[in-house]
């Protein structure tokens, strides 16, 4: 970090200038918090699939990514009284301002005013606090954590223990508790019953963990990629399927296998192909399928009316159904008592310099999260 | 009823001998209850739109439709305890074993053993009990009940108290009990909530009686014949809407009525398309569409991810969730304690022999439900 007039913050960040180029460690510009926000100095950050998407689509460049991160906060803005410098921190992409309709309800984690924000701008003046000669870059569902600082709302990071392994814990900012909600509140898996997770990447391995903890009497777990079987059965799947293994559609295996289909079914790959297969995979009268991915193409789900008149049920689940700022210090509390694993997600460390490479081990599938420490 | 050899029975039923062709109200040979069958004298039976809909299509003809009746059983097959001669009873179409593990759990109404029958046979045999000449008439959907008499499973019955008026409580069978469980079982429709329903028939005004029962706040009615919006009024419906008058499409004028979306949205018109508008009806959060219509046509509910992974959940109800034999006769004392309307739905009364008239004004959107009432 290098000192700016006014309070701005000159740093280096990994600005990518166009859908799915090499990202390149510019200094950029960073503004001080506004009324509101809070500016934090990154600490660690993982890769996630959803910067992957949106890294190769067309949309919104130049574009600082990165949304799952831990820090430590720099300055607060105006009005700020929940937060001051020092403070461990997580950051939240979607986010929790406590008084909206959906934020006091005990039913919704989807903040009507901090929601997931898609434009690349910051919640309350639709600016950027990122620029370079006075260009503006844009932010990424209101975390942009790829820079050695950023500035969000301050409805968007919960403070958390300063015992907590900042570099450990960012995995908890998205996948690792993403997976853990849906399958304990979503789903609310419960003991004995069967459950089927559809991709075995972080989030899916992440349900398969909740699901176990919940004592699921089978995990089944389907990924093309086989490569992948040995670290699921270590986060608790039973038995892994790859589909391109059996003749038979895959649904027609896990319903012999589950005597009549599972009680739930997980879709974590984003593709709405498989969340119509894992309505397929669950049984008549009670499954439940839940569906986390963000497909990248054909946004429609398709669903024989018959599979919901008999008695299945079809539901999403955003980050968990967790409120972000209320729930995550105890995950992370279960993560210090031992109680969640999540060390082993974490497969790469690199240094921020080497952020090209998670991306690159991100598409082809070499790995599940390649944590990236910033420079102290 | 003439007496038959060897305890069959020759009676008067309404024989379809093809594909919305007229009714013939023909003389036909009744066996006697096979073991775990019992053989009812139908006292009233209404129409149900599925009666229509099955009458329209081209299949499993000559057929005996019917499936919403009460009556008295006439006599008993081997094995038979729970049922005696005399014993007043409702029909179920989707019968309950109490055995197979559907049965025995608390979460599910999808008997694995007399669940829904759509071959126009009984489940033992998978024979006709109904006969011409020897020449085998099919039953429709396990009951059958357009005929002086018929044989069902003994698990598609359920006794009911002998005080209750069988020439109302036959509404009971089906359609008002489908619409009230899916409200109050399915839905579960919290006090002072906002629904929407779309489609007016006897279904969604039970949906609608069942809302206003749990205290709703607002219940939005929608149907494309305003003519139905007086009796809504009067089953608790508080706004009528009706697609043709409105430019914008309905989803949006609902979401402005309710400031984001409605709690809940049933589909009660048996149109995939319209379970997409309930979708889109709902706010996200924790938005619950429930679909209960039977399609015609485009069995494929189509529905984009965000809707669901913003909060929103989609489910069906198939005999609004009750387990027929174990909760059908608390609605019966509901009714005798004048807590739940029925005889608000029957708009016509007819002798059997005119109950050609009942398909035609069923056909033509011009009735409610049509009791039928069945000879001495």
């Amino acid at each position: 970090m290098l000192g700016g007039g006014g309070g701005v913050i000159r740093c280096k960040a990994a600005v990518a200038w166009g859908g799915g180029e090499t990202l390149v460690i510019e200094e950029v510009e960073l503004s001080l918090p506004q009324a509101m926000e809070i500016r934090i100095k990154v600490v660690s950050t993982s890769l996630c699939r959803s910067d992957l998407n949106a890294w190769l689509s067309h949309q919104i460049f130049p574009r600082i990514f990165g949304h799952e991160a831990s820090g430590i906060v720099e300055s607060v803005g105006e009005g700020v009284t929940e937060f001051e410098e020092g403070d461990h921190v997580l950051t939240l992409f979607t986010g929790e301002c406590k008084k909206c309709r959906h934020c006091v309800s005990g039913k919704s984690n989807i903040c009507q005013v901090l929601g997931l924000e898609r434009q690349g701008v910051m919640h309350s003046d639709k600016q950027t606090r990122f620029s370079i000669n006075g260009k503006p870059i844009y932010h990424y569902c209101a975390v942009s954590s790829f820079s050695e600082y950023t500035v969000v709302n301050s409805g968007c990071a919960v403070k958390i223990t300063p015992t907590a392994p900042l570099e450990k814990i960012c995995l908890l900012s998205c996948g690792v508790a993403a997976g853990l909600g849906a399958a304990w509140k979503v789903a609310n898996i419960s003991k004995g019953s069967t459950v089927v997770v559809f991709g075995l990447g972080t989030v899916g391995l992440s349900v398969a963990q909740g699901a176990k903890l919940r004592g699921a009497s089978r995990i089944i777990g389907v990924d093309t990629n086989s490569e992948k079987s040995e670290k699921a059965k270590a986060f608790g799947v039973t038995d892994f399927l790859n589909p391109n293994d059996h003749d038979q559609p895959i649904q027609q295996v896990i319903n012999q296998l589950t005597d009549g289909g599972a009680d739930y079914a997980f879709e974590c790959v984003g593709d709405t192909g498989i969340v119509t297969t894992a309505l397929q995979s669950c049984c008549s009268g009670w499954g439940l399928t839940v569906t986390l991915g963000v497909p990248k193409e054909k946004p429609e789900i398709g669903a024989h009316y018959g599979l919901l008149l008999s008695g299945r049920t079809l539901t999403g689940s955003l980050f968990g159904g967790w409120k972000p700022k209320s729930d995550l210090p105890s995950l992370v509390d279960m993560y210090l008592n031992k109680e969640i694993k999540i060390d082993e997600y974490i497969t790469h460390n690199l240094k921020f310099d080497d952020i090209n490479k998670a991306f690159e081990m991100m598409r082809q599938g070499k790995c599940l999260r390649c944590v990236i420490h910033m420079p102290n």
